[in-house]
């Protein structure tokens, strides 16, 4: 393998393609081991056929089509696995994976499929250390730690640790650090694989440990494992139990992989999505991902159809006035969104300080009022150079005003309000309060409409 | 330090600023090494007033004073920097930061100010080191990298790799590999600290390094290489130049903190937000970041009041087609928005496949016409019982359904197009198509009025 990847993905595919046809698994190996890394097969995975993908793990050597498995999301893992019967998928797979992977792959199984599976396993101690593993809830610490990682005693030399690490070897294939536990287990702290090589054989670990460890619980939520983490710079965090004894670790590689997938949940939340769908997933899913919002919506639709049926006489004597009932709608919900979207980001990356809640209010309505003057004002422009009538033009832009502040003052509010009684304030940006904030800009449009109309 | 976090925020951000009001500094220091991180202290910083910070800053030591300031945001390390002269800043600060932090703060000093600081630094090749990382962009993976690493020629000996390690132990605090060069400096391969500790201290590099190196140019995009070491689940990643020599290091934390960043871009882009802003920056910033959605929002609305103005006489002869304007204008904004979406995090997550566009689209159709004929349904069945004119009902429920659908292909095709065009496809999501799509929906939806009502 060279220092860098050299050939461009479509080319890579079309090799990988032709060379599964021709049936040449030598010269395909060969390729792979020159070219590729498992992730990068992954990948390709998605545009291979299921029967090509079968093909593929089959040829490859164990821990290649493990490391490739591992990489592919849970739907096109799932779609792989169903074509391999129990006792394939433990000798072939779970066998020869870390016990984090191996709990997220049979997590996704039936029970009775799962637990054949871990009958089938060839290593006793691996087996119990997943079956422990499968208590865990997989949005805590439980969830994401694996039971690989070396431990060394705080009385032992440092050419003991050597041993440990050499005997280990084998089943920790990265090592940052070694922890440094008491008789009873309990974590005491760590020792970096530098300080080993730079200490003498004889030394005491006691002598060059460090009792500065950040650990979590099991029980702690895997979101919290995750901002830890990103805060304090970390690449694994040590798990442990009610009694301090280290029972885990959790690597930064899982962790990114959840934060991506946190980002991408409130992205979703906020393009109206309930469920985190891809486009290969089934129609139905598709569909279902999508209709909570399209009828939030459809309910608002016909609310806002309510509101201005009451003003139905109104709308007769000026019908004028339909032509600019989008334009306040849109701006207020817009408005509301984006003052939505600051908190909640503030919140999720600890920048809002836990300060009260009343500067930030003066301070969007501030804002508010300032973007809400500029608006209603062009608005006023145009509605007098283009001729329209004066009580419609101060009508429109009063409107307008007030419900870019409103709508601000809403937006601001509903999110601090959302985490302080521990609702993810995302919601915020969603569907609901982007249609409440559509019929309040309605509402105040023909209120005021009516006042200076009629 | 105990194992774990025993205190709450709360609790620990008054005690802070009991102490800092006390001036009792030594017991302050006590407090903080007993129970607080320097990522807790830059948290608690949002909450401090800058005279409180500064004052914070002078009592810690250097090291602790540096990694405090390094975990702020930009705007808040420069709100405290500014209080402070350039050789402070040189000596208490850049002097005692690794490369790729000290060029984070540097970069946002005027370049007077900057040049004055770097001439201040004690040391010279870091200094050095720093200048030479200034030269590149922040959104390269030059302008991400640190020079801090460890090297070692391929001819030496495990022996002559520990004392590498030693002689570089101060420079380089995280140590996870050490790089093996050749004679010319070019990059070969990497040794585990780990092959260093089980290998006889006479063997050769050459037996111990794995060739299986992914490296980066300093010129590749730092989305690039955020996706790599992502993808690749890579702690390190090295850096080389043209010649494939060996020049810098990329940590996973700084790409952690990159990755976070993207996702919130994309957030910030759906939820119309033209800058990276918080809460705490001035309220013209915050203005200035959401005037061009509104701004877009305004001409969407006048756009669409000159589109019901067209239709000024229908709305005169059935003053009821105003009621379900804003339904059919939002669920095409909401039915768009809801596909760029998947296509858009598709894209980002490399899970769409590079087949061509048809299938996709052919998905997109039936997934649309199934959400479109269960809304169009329910609007159908809802004017039936309130008994609005059938007229009316049917206009409804067929300018819904094609809304609906013809977004949905829209919502599609643009963020493909725009990824093939290089152009970040996430502007799909903003406020330029969903203004496009709220006016798609009326146009639909007052053609198909004029055809059925006239």
């Amino acid at each position: 393998m060279s220092t860098e990847i050299e050939i461009t993905p479509k080319i890579a595919l079309q090799t990988l393609r032709e060379l599964l046809e021709s049936g040449d698994n030598e010269r395909l190996l060969q390729f792979i081991d020159d070219e590729l890394y498992a992730a990068d097969l992954a990948e390709y995975a998605y545009d291979l056929s299921t029967e090509e993908n079968i093909q593929l793990l089959n040829i490859l050597e164990d821990k290649m089509a493990v490391a490739v498995l591992k990489d592919m999301d849970n739907s096109l893992q799932e779609k792989i696995l169903d074509e391999y019967d129990a006792e394939t998928i433990a000798h072939r797979f779970i066998d020869w994976m870390d016990s984090d992977d191996a709990v997220d792959v049979l997590n996704q199984m039936n029970i009775e499929t799962r637990d054949q599976v871990i009958s089938y396993m060839t290593d006793m101690e691996a087996s119990r250390n997943i079956v422990s593993l499968l208590h865990y809830r997989e949005d805590v610490a439980g969830g994401l730690m694996a039971k690989e990682f070396i431990k060394v005693n705080i009385n032992w030399t440092v050419s003991q640790c050597t041993d440990e690490i050499r005997s280990q070897a084998e089943n920790v294939t990265k090592v940052y650090s070694t922890y440094v536990v008491d008789n009873q287990e309990k974590l005491l702290g760590v020792v970096s694989l530098k300080s080993i090589i730079l200490a003498n054989a004889r030394t005491k670990v006691e002598k060059i440990y460090t009792d500065e460890v950040i650990s979590v619980n099991t029980y702690t939520p895997a979101e919290e494992v995750a901002q830890m983490m990103r805060k304090y710079d970390m690449i694994v965090l040590p798990v442990v139990d009610t009694l301090g004894r280290l029972i885990g670790r959790i690597t930064i590689d899982d962790v990114v992989d959840f934060i991506k997938e946190e980002a991408d949940k409130d992205y979703q939340l906020m393009s109206g999505l309930a469920e985190d769908v891809e486009i290969t997933d089934r129609v139905w899913i598709l569909s279902r991902a999508r209709l909570p919002w399209l009828l939030i919506g459809l309910l608002g639709g016909i609310a806002s159809s309510r509101v201005i049926g009451l003003y139905e006489g109104e709308l007769g004597a000026f019908p004028q006035m339909a032509f600019f009932m989008p334009l306040v709608a849109a701006m207020g919900g817009n408005a509301g969104v984006q003052s939505s979207a600051i908190i909640v980001q503030g919140l999720a990356n600890n920048t809002l300080g836990s300060t009260n809640i009343l500067p930030k209010l003066g301070k969007e309505f501030t804002v508010a009022l300032l973007n809400g003057v500029i608006c209603a004002l062009i608005i006023l422009g145009y509605n007098m150079i283009v001729g329209n009538s004066q009580e419609l033009a101060f009508t429109v832009s009063i409107a307008l005003l007030s419900a870019i502040v409103f709508a601000s003052l809403l937006g601001t509010i509903i999110p601090l309000l959302l985490n302080k009684f521990q609702i993810d304030p995302a919601i915020a940006t969603g569907p609901f309060i982007t249609t409440t904030n559509d019929l309040l800009g309605l509402g105040i449009y023909f209120t005021i409409g009516a006042m200076l109309l009629g």
